[in-house]
């Protein structure tokens, strides 16, 4: 049961419509997820966190398929239901074979691992780690 | 200050030394950083977490630099100091250019963002993304 | 399906009852919530667990509503299901509307972003934050 | 230690001095604290995050201190050091005093307790929050 | 739902049978639990967690019980339905009785509270504990 | 550097002296560790949780050196700085030895490992350990 009621298209005011033309268009699907209809019961946030998926999830210095899986590694390790079906849902429709899955799933269980050990121990950072050169693209 | 001492090399124990060789050597360096130090207290932990992070981050189905891509966003979530340091400089040395770093980081920030909205939402999942199947790899 | 079982009023000692009694007294309702049937099980803790609930949420420098939009905000981020359903439903008894939802929750899910940021980057804190004077009251 | 350089202002390319012009406009302060300098190593996400913060911590249906409130929350809750000395400067600023503070803290204390409690017995949800009916303004 | 399907055993490979077939010895019962049938979709990992498990929660330092009550602890402040369910039912059957469960819970509640004080005034280390000395055993 | 300033018994009003003194009574020891120095800003707050602290540290179902390890436990999983240190000095103090430090980091890293591999593949509650029977105590 979600906190608000989810907008469905038809009962959607117009800068609500024009934000789900957008998603669907820019998706190439025909359909709305609904994550959207429930952030549609406050528009500005609609707006606001769409153009910020859209414009961070697009591709750059990283793949859209590198995006998905540190979207996944995230949203594992904040435990969100809702994101994990998503974006393993959009990372499969990007790639993701079962093998990567497998294998993503390890890196983020031993990473949540390793961390806790490094913070329990309450480990010194090494001088030679914050002296690592930066990386010119290119 | 770690809660235990760290343990040099050259006070090391027999099964000791053994990791920190087998490290310095898998990684082509000739030093070990202080996680490991740490852990030596313990020689088990040692010798079980070094195998662990030596299968696990080894080239696979994700190549290496995607998986310490992966490694630095759950450090970023669970904010491990320690963790955040030693594998930026891993992932800088595997190729890493600071735009990748910039829209690593900003994916980070936007996952941990559209959680919060699916969460505190608690929006339903989508019955199409149950659905979303598989795929094998090849 | 709840870890323990849920005690209900005719089923209560004396000393749970006694509990039930004021939250139903303070609360000016007819009816006991789950939480509380819980922690029933283990009656120290029940009786302890409402003192404090209904000491901290009391109104002070803080009026009751800031204090569920706070609480909100906290179950967010823990995610926490059961505290966001009594919480959310909590402050609008005591006045939330919705467009006030639609900020908590931008605010929310901006924290958490920016957070991430600033604990991705190890931003050192600024001098001059160190050095913000407390207020005194009046 | 940063993870990546911190950017001054007469280091900075056009399009960041843009965002430092207005961050110092809006707020009418002379200075730009660290985490724009940070995150300016990434144009993108600085005109993105500024833009965010300027619209989302607005006045709006909330007041902007008890928009502070609830940042400090999530920070406290996320152990953000950085964010926890700029959100309680900012909102001792805008008129938090040492009673609200101390309030605050209390209540997002008992909610990080009460929410444990929540989650460890896996409290069902009572029937009767899911029906609490949303509260138009006005 | 899950996001894998479950391996059976009668549908499994040799390699995975070989680890239900010691899952199933080591802890004398007839079944194997749905953790271990999702991790077997990627084998590797499915032997190296089982191989973990066995290993650190088997009798040493601490007994067995107390590394139940341990992982319950973490299980609640991750949240993880799943593992709260399943290691609340291991502690039981290791002898957690109603009243340590009661207590067990109440300890992680308060020290969620009190972690979220220390954080939120940011309280410095007292030299004292930094000069905590070691205990050998015996 | 602390949030609030941290009270020094000299400068103490007579209800935070009141329990200062009961702290040092109850453990023993002659001075009062920074924790509450900073809850002393606001009294009540001081007074709840030292209250809070004494009643549920005490011995009772569980002995004390067992809740200062789940105190660990949850302090690492929070990533709590000050805990960890005050929490591995009192439970070194009632008798935790190295190898058992050794031991509780290790089940404390694999229930962070273990759960996220449950969390991330949506395991499924087994319906056998629903159904767990709890047990009396004697």
């Amino acid at each position: 049961m979600a906190i608000t009621q989810l907008v469905e298209y038809e009962d959607a005011p117009p800068e609500v419509r024009a934000v789900y033309d957008d998603i669907m268009a820019t998706r190439k699907v025909d359909w709305v997820n609904n994550m959207w209809k429930a952030l549609a019961h406050h528009p500005p946030t609609l707006a606001r966190v769409w153009s910020e998926v859209k414009t961070v999830m697009a591709p750059g210095a990283l793949d859209p398929l590198t995006k998905e899986l540190v979207y996944v590694a995230v949203s594992v390790t904040n435990n969100c239901e809702y994101c994990l079906h998503s974006h393993t849902a959009a990372a499969r429709a990007k790639g993701m074979t079962e093998p990567m899955l497998g294998e993503l799933m390890a890196v983020v269980a031993l990473a949540n691992q390793t961390n806790r050990l490094a913070i329990g121990y309450q480990v010194p950072v090494d001088e030679r780690f914050r002296s690592a050169p930066p990386r010119s693209p290119g």
